[in-house]
């Protein structure tokens, strides 16, 4: 299972990107997102809505500490970074775990962040985006199936469509 | 070769998505990107001054009308859109193109995109992040390399670290 971990985040600011953050991880069947940095009761209310409309059993909590999440995780902790060993080398290693961790950064990721982890892996050597980076994980550490998860209990549901939008409202 | 468009871009509500956007779009190897919707010379500045830091011929330019570029490009048009068919399903397909532009849009998609791209692709059927889509569009189309690509001639360069930074300025 990974659960992920979403640093500093920043009301207005991040107000998008942490959004985009969350509903990549439950999209590609993450269990469970934490944010840390300003408490932010609507953007846990917006990821709640999208579970409750579109289904499956992904949560969103909000924690004042990433280093009591961190301490107290059981698991692999993987830190995402484009200073990291590259996700190809990594891979393997991250796999075995039963449970992964894995911490998105905004702007300025504290220094601590990279010792408390078990590994800093990057998704290229190059600047980009920490939702790219974290799809791209999802895809490497579960493989083709991470883009083909089953949502059940949901009030909406995409029948997929060659050109145009085909959306049920389930009984 | 992959060319990204991305629509309706907005310059206030925008500037960090469509950032991200084109950031991924280097970072795996993709060509050029094309903006439309509202003119942002800066957000063009922006992704040019990473192209010089960080290396590579990565471009950025900004188009008036989605309609003419997608009439004159030869090439296979798709365009990303959570109810379009899986990428999983039209990934062959895809793959057979010697050049492949692929569209992200904004906040809301002109009807006329569904008709004139050549085929409409969900990367899952759940509502996530174009961000993220665009990023698992190039792993599927382009297989593990492209999270490998060498960028030459720029001013910094990072060695992967086990536990902290590395940027080297280039001679």
């Amino acid at each position: 299972m990974i659960t992920v971990l979403r640093l500093g985040h920043r009301k207005d600011r991040d107000k998008r990107a942490s959004m985009h953050v969350a509903l990549v991880a439950r999209a590609l069947g993450g269990k469970k997102i934490i944010f840390c940095g300003e408490a932010d009761d609507d953007l846990l209310q917006r990821v709640h809505t999208v579970s409750r409309k579109w289904g499956g059993r992904f949560t969103a909590e909000y924690a004042t500490s990433y280093r009591t999440v961190l301490k107290s995780f059981k698991g692999a902790r993987v830190h995402l970074t484009m200073y990291g060993i590259p996700l190809e080398k990594s891979v393997a290693n991250i796999r075995k775990a039963r449970d992964i961790l894995v911490v998105v950064g905004s702007e300025k990721v504290p220094a601590d962040v990279y010792q408390l982890c078990d590994c800093n892996v990057a998704v290229t050597n190059q600047p980009h985006s920490e939702i790219a980076a974290l799809a791209l994980f999802f895809r490497e550490v579960e493989g083709k199936k991470t883009l083909s998860k089953r949502f059940g209990g949901g009030e909406l549901s995409i029948f997929p469509s060659e050109s145009g939008k085909n959306v049920t409202r389930n009984k």
